[in-house]
């Protein structure tokens, strides 16, 4: 059966144009209205469930929560959902709901209204009871009680992989570094995998963490450096790019050196260029792949498929910068 | 008149649950529903053109089109622009629109259709047709044809600011690189600034551009290093960070050093930590503020309002890093 993407490249023009010809709305000149129909002719194309909702008036939005789309990570999964969600004729609305319930409470009751579809969701925020599973949510990272599909990066694989590296680059005592949240993700699994691997490899390790909600750069570094242990560590690996950069920045107030004296290995791939330093060593999450399996999931319990799956895992890669 | 705003401060709450309670939205708790009808009563609060519009089926969502939402600049102008359009109980639709007139135009289609109600837009295509001045749409950085309002910064002053800077640091010899768009745009005026700073002041200059759509990097620095007086330049203003960076990586393969041989200043402000160097010098945006006024303007317009002014110009800042 031909697709909407098949008119559009036969006709030489963008699915949004097609669309827009389907539904008879302005903004097409009579030429492109022509080649469009055309096509449709030839192919014998039948508008799709999507196509058909326009008409229907059924919404084709999708909501996507964040917990601030003004972060590299958040703002890259951004771009490739509304790419994914455009090439199947959906909108995306955009909420920054760090810290604010309520707002995600709001979208979940519009989905409920359907005057959205669906919701996409990266949220560290209390809100297990006004969630259900007959829904259309896909998490990003966090698990929800109930069996809410979790879309996410392979974190455990991802904490093994930065302790071998870590290993190989000659480190003897590696620490992690983290900040917790009281909401359960996949996130603390990055944790859990570098434990497993340094178990596994009889290396000297320490865990250091602190919860999120009370965290400050300043006292958690500085009761880092306080604990004389600390001192002589030789790898971090840290579970995000951003808490990377920030061990990094104070290590050097207390003469430690990267990649010298400690290598560094962050979490995320936050950089997209080479321009500024360091240029982090990391563990990359597959952002691409999250955000465009994150939206194929979520059509697929829009249109009402019970998914098999709950959670979703994509394998991390390692890339190497300039900080091991 | 109380607002909404008055509402939920004495409710202790947010603006999105007063307006959930007035639109007898679920997910709010008896508790809360009680304590806002009684600040509702106290305060004799009559809901606003937006709470109503809620009731009315009219469309409560803005549309914001950008080149693209991976983007600094562009993620923290998002970021600013949903927050304000939360407090007036407004949802943010986003589009990345770079290369694609097609996205556009499907948009004002559905403003035309009352689907959104107004479109923030930074938009580089060829879509004067589409846009008429009597549709509620502002425009940042781009001037329309017609009387489209448009929020920008005071790019013509922030290029008279960087030469003005580059000689404080003992410039002797500055030149502009540019990145051109075959749209015309407020930008162009940080080139006339510097121009103008530059002829005022007498000092010797160079203007270096190259169009947007045939820009590589490599041709782009090669060429600019083959010619032998670009050589002895030694102050530097990029039109954006992005290419300022480019500039001083480029330089570091000719062996020219920042900020000893040369200094450099770039316009955006996209750094938002101290972590990565170089800690550019640059005009930085007033991004906040061109997000909320952009906001504000639109929703003037949305309520019928004629806007007196055609452009709105937001001063900026000299920021010093470590290029300079």
């Amino acid at each position: 059966m031909p697709s909407i993407k098949d008119v559009a490249n036969l006709a030489g023009v963008g699915v949004g144009t097609v669309s827009r010809v389907i539904n008879n709305h302005l903004n097409v000149t009579p030429e492109t209205m022509e080649k469009v129909n055309a096509a449709i002719k030839q192919l014998n194309y039948i508008p799709n469930e999507v196509a058909r909702n326009f008409k229907m008036q059924k919404s084709t939005m999708v909501a996507l929560l964040l917990p601030s789309i003004w972060h590299p990570f958040f703002s890259e999964l951004a771009y490739y959902i509304e790419d994914e969600l455009d090439r199947e004729g959906f909108k995306l609305m955009l909420c920054n709901s760090g810290g604010r319930p309520d707002k995600e409470l709001y979208y979940i009751d519009m989905l409920n209204q359907n005057k959205v579809a669906g919701i996409i969701g990266i949220t560290y925020n209390d809100i297990e009871d006004g969630v259900s599973t007959d829904i259309p949510i896909i998490s990003i990272d966090r698990h929800f009680g109930k069996k809410i599909t979790c879309v996410t990066s392979d974190n455990y694989n991802g904490g093994r992989v930065a302790l071998q590296e870590l290993i190989k680059s000659g480190v003897k005592k590696a620490a992690y570094l983290g900040i917790t949240s009281s909401i359960y993700s996949e996130v603390i699994l990055r944790k859990n995998g570098f434990i497993d691997e340094a178990e596994g490899q009889g290396i000297e390790y320490i865990i250091y963490e602190e919860k999120g909600d009370v965290y400050n750069d300043n006292v958690y570094f500085e009761n880092f450096f306080k604990i004389k242990e600390n001192r002589d560590v030789d790898g971090i690996f840290a579970n995000t790019d951003l808490l990377a950069a920030k061990y990094i920045d104070r290590a050097k107030k207390y003469g430690i050196r990267t990649p010298e004296d400690v290598k560094v290995i962050g979490y995320d791939g936050i950089q997209d260029n080479k321009l500024f330093h360091p240029i982090l060593s990391t563990i990359r999450q597959p952002v691409e792949e999250m955000g465009r399996m994150s939206v194929k999931l979520l059509l697929r319990k829009i249109e009402g498929e019970t998914l098999e799956q709950e959670i979703y895992r994509i394998p991390v890669k390692y890339r190497l910068g300039e900080t091991t």
